[in-house]
């Protein structure tokens, strides 16, 4: 693919996962950790516009001027943004002025890239690629979180993703103690927080070849799991006892049996494909119950050629921090990281809603331990 | 106009004021004090469904079961309710869903008029006119609240509702003490609250002939009105001071000089129309500073024939209590006004978003105190 | 008794409350509604040093600079004060201290009532005594608060206060229609807000003989009436659920039976002597349920003389507002009733707490209606 | 010292600390995260009864049965406990019955000394000792913070701790990157959380020879660094905007010119002492400011016999997790430490009030990132 084949490649898939929505979707949120489609939609095009278009297309006339005020996100360093918790009663623009906006923008990059491009703009442009991906994401849940605490449960559409049944038997591969390095080479594209590539010292472990189950956690659930602040973290236990969790995110019990939703409508659990929508205190207290751990990003990366991955974020017991020798980089784009690196636990992986493109064993995601919209789930290590 | 006539132009009227709305104007909810468009429209049509089809219409099948579910708002009588808070997140079922809604109870309602009617019957049906018109109010109000929180503040349309200027002198009409009758003494519709007509004995007063303007409004705010807490209730004060409040809702001071959102825009102060959005706190704080004092019900009431009225509700210095022999209705229709008499203040006459056929001298409003995204003023007494 | 002798009588009761106190219960603060006693016995000795002793008694220096700003409460016109919230937090001046402070005050008050007062200076006086009874009333409800907030429930002393038997049967006394007049015929001293007397028309009547038992109460619970809102206000049933309320304040059901906790202590439900420490929902919701309601301060006013009150403070149906006529006065001294005439209810008579001089049938009290820590009851109207 | 003289020295050494106290200073609690002396001094003392004398000396009768369930703190596995909200409304038992109860199980555990104690035993004084110590550094910030936050700023006793001036040169010393062994080896006591004794690979790193000064930090000040978010974490930057931070805690800006609260009362800021009572946020932003950063506790550990310490805790950059091996222990003494592991920032060295036999260089103390009552700095690396 040539760059612009994957410039549109990207933009329409971001289309595409918004197309059963009705438009009413399009402009709630649910909850401060979510945003509107709408606003995706929006955001992911403004980075385009302000990024790339005014600075490299010469005569470029912005599509709107008040969309720069109204769809930055976090960077505090390109003007003033709209808060995050207003944004689900932001009617106006409407979704069709947002595809318009979208159109605009697309029309323009092609011609832009009938243009000879220099190796920064080509950057900033890999950069745009990553940074829709993660919101192509990111729509995935939002959508799913829209739908799925409707009343009504709605599905959004048959068969989007499949987890296959994962094998009964659970492998332990064993890495043996030694120096390691880990963290991106710098061939291809990687964001600044998985360079550079590093030298880690790691002990002796053993790490599961599969995921967790439902089934498992079912076990976990009826052993008195939720009940038994042992197994938990003090925080993890106050999460649970304040918000009277009992299982895991979309879990409903319906006349004595659980069910869950997913993206196809309200379903039985399977109980042989992998547990996911599970905080990190969920993970722990399973791991603590199991009597065994979850790996660290470190032990992670260097075992992930031993195993297949990229069906659910794999929760570690690593926090987002630093690497050695990681600068911040100046202005705008280097908010992108840096700042988000306290209070976050790193995920490693990737899930069946990451875009293909856009996953490798270095990738470090992060949430906050109590996040679990997103598809997540277990590997243990002992 | 026959009662089949009056219900398709009541009906009729909801839809009108809805017509400027774009699809994603009906399901936000800016606050928990307003509810979305959608819900308004799919509401008062359950009314419909709820207490006149199912009861009266023999054969009539429910539109659809979860909207009973979904559409009920504060009837603890009639089942499980979705509460207020998520009322705006509700994206399903769809706006076209909801007029589809409407278009069969409708046609179902125009086959019940051609049966004979019961006393009983046409008396809920009146109260089913009542209670669409109280929410085409509220709709009015709801609507300016989700534009005029836009960060563009779109117009609703041009010239929906014109206040005149008011005239710059203010003659005070005198009343005598004596023992008066006030409420409604039966004749024709009204609400359980302002029944049954009873003696009061009201002392002399004076009272304005004409409401409060603009101009004077922003007297009082240029004079200190909202820094000098001696013209405040103490509560009134923590509501200043906690939300910043330097004046009416929909003002904003624009490079110097003082404008607000109407339904047609953003526009200059009209300094010779009344002073409007404002709460009961302000009502009483400028009249303190007027060295003046707002009328009790029973005071506008005895003299509300002496002046116009039906530009802005008016605040009155009364709380929203029960009449002598108030007898709360049992089941759900006796849940309409009793439950709300405690802690809010009543508002008398009408204003311009009232339904034409929807007002009356014994007519009580009522609102919290920190209320006033609703049309509202002040009338002086002395 | 002189003036002198009232003064050191009172000043004296405010000393023998606190008594049973053990140091450490002078200092906390339980409830944003409750103050520390030590912050009582300090802010009526700084009335009489403010209003008094500094614009009286020439040559008088304030006991210390601090303590002006450490102990005024509401008064907005008085200089900077410390918010309610840290009152429990002011470890510093020491217990000790304030009865310095009290010492030193009333020393050199005694030197003052040795000279000629004023007709000026003895009203004011007259507020100060009014002004210390009232928070020694409050001082024995926050002291009950403390108390019996203690996982250990320590008795504060034995037979403080009784509460005798209230007579099984309940005659209703009949008040039949007219004009009637009430308010304070200015004779004696009396607050603001009780001036000044006028006409008010009272509809036919009948009023309860006597309060309304622990055994009446206990039948309301067990009929359920803590679960079905139709009894309650909606306000008052969402204060039910979300503090998941079904008995009195200080009542405990201990294996199966109920328990209050008491002056005395913890002690076995007396069934005869009158329900105490409800709330204004609670005795709406009482009275909806025996199909009754509370009078309003006018007909409790008008038929005071027919029955005993003084041992609970009657909830009544009427919001705490301005009589007719009344104006507030200007400066710190105005800011004691006007301010706070929005969203609290009236209750009429006294309590067995409230000081034997500082009660009369004009009295207005106030509380918004979800305060219970303090001596109230029920009353019934038919 | 025998273990004997030890245990006594450690009780000492608590009531030392309260000696300069009022008995109104001992029963307050101005935030969720200080506990009321008083509670410190009964908690204590409560280990020895549970873990200790109700164990190992027959014939041991609790002083009081009530006491178990009042100062039992995190410890779900002992019984119901004392929610910390309410800790500072309780009033009793009394500060003399505490100091009763502190005499009363001293008296009793110098019984149990005159027998001869098993190897267990001995084991668990000797968390006893670490448990006392613990809770006397942590008085002294309760402390501090209770008196710091009083309106009058009263000394707590002069010349307690004291800070000597910092040199003016910073000098780095440079380590080596490497394999290095860090974690307690187990000789003498330690904490789970230090042990085992591990491999770990750091890279090359200079760390600097001595803290931040005030004098530094003020410059960091006056450069904007609390309005600049580029040198914060996204949630330093919620935290600075939405508490209106802008200089360290009990730093006052007193008519143009800085002080701060010190035990000895209100005094200038002393420019040459290091700078302390900062998050790590603030810390995380200085160093930002600075082009260096902090530490991680690896990084120190390695280099800590180059350097002195033992002013101020050091943040720094590693999350508080559980070193490679690390098993909670079964039971209550398990809930001390791995409970905690996660969202805290590992603090290491010591501070002037860490009493002396409590620090060692595999010490892990750990904090949230906002907490900043406790003596802590910042050393930098480069």
């Amino acid at each position: 693919m040539t760059l612009q084949e994957k410039f549109n490649f990207v933009r329409a898939a971001c289309e595409n996962l918004c197309r059963p929505l009705i438009t009413e979707d399009y402009s709630v949120q649910p909850s401060l950790f979510a945003s509107p489609p709408k606003w995706h939609l929006a955001h992911v095009t403004w980075f385009w516009e302000q990024f790339v278009l005014t600075q490299y297309l010469s005569g470029y006339e912005v599509f709107d001027d008040d969309f720069s005020f109204l769809f930055n996100s976090y960077y505090n360093n390109v003007g003033k943004r709209v808060l995050r918790p207003v944004r689900g009663l932001m009617t106006r623009p409407s979704v069709e002025d947002v595809y318009r906006y979208r159109a605009y923008v697309n029309e323009n990059m092609n011609k832009l890239f009938e243009k000879e491009l220099s190796a920064e703009l080509i950057a900033t442009i890999e950069i745009g690629f990553n940074h829709e991906q993660q919101h192509q994401e990111l729509l995935v849940y939002d959508i799913k979180y829209i739908l799925g605490n409707q009343p009504t449960f709605p599905a959004y559409a048959k068969n989007v993703f499949t987890f296959k049944k994962v094998p009964s038997a659970n492998i332990f591969h064993k890495i043996s103690a030694g120096v390691y390095e880990i963290g991106h080479d710098g061939n291809g594209f990687a964001f600044d927080n998985e360079f550079g590539r590093h030298k880690t010292y790691i002990q002796d472990f053993e790490i599961a070849d599969r995921l967790v189950t439902n089934a498992e956690y079912l076990e976990f659930m009826q052993a008195g799991g939720y009940s038994d602040f042992n197994f938990w973290h003090d925080e993890g236990w106050q999460w649970v006892t304040s918000n009277q969790v009992n299982a895991p995110l979309y879990w409903h019990e319906i006349e004595g049996s659980w069910q869950y939703y997913e993206l196809g409508g309200l379903q039985q659990i399977a109980l042989e494909e992998p547990v996911r929508h599970i905080s990190f205190y969920e993970a722990f207290a399973f791991a603590q119950w199991k009597g065994m751990r979850l790996p660290t990003e470190q032990e992670w990366e260097v075992a992930a050629s031993k195993f297949d991955w990229g069906l659910l974020w794999e929760w570690t017991n690593s926090a987002y921090l630093a690497y050695p020798g990681y600068v911040k980089q100046p202005g705008a784009i280097g908010e992108y990281n840096g700042k988000f690196m306290i209070n976050q636990m790193v995920l490693r992986g990737a899930s069946v809603a990451t875009p293909k493109e856009h996953s490798r064993k270095t990738y470090r995601n992060f949430f906050h331990p109590d996040m679990r919209w997103q598809y997540n789930g277990i590997r243990l290590v002992k």
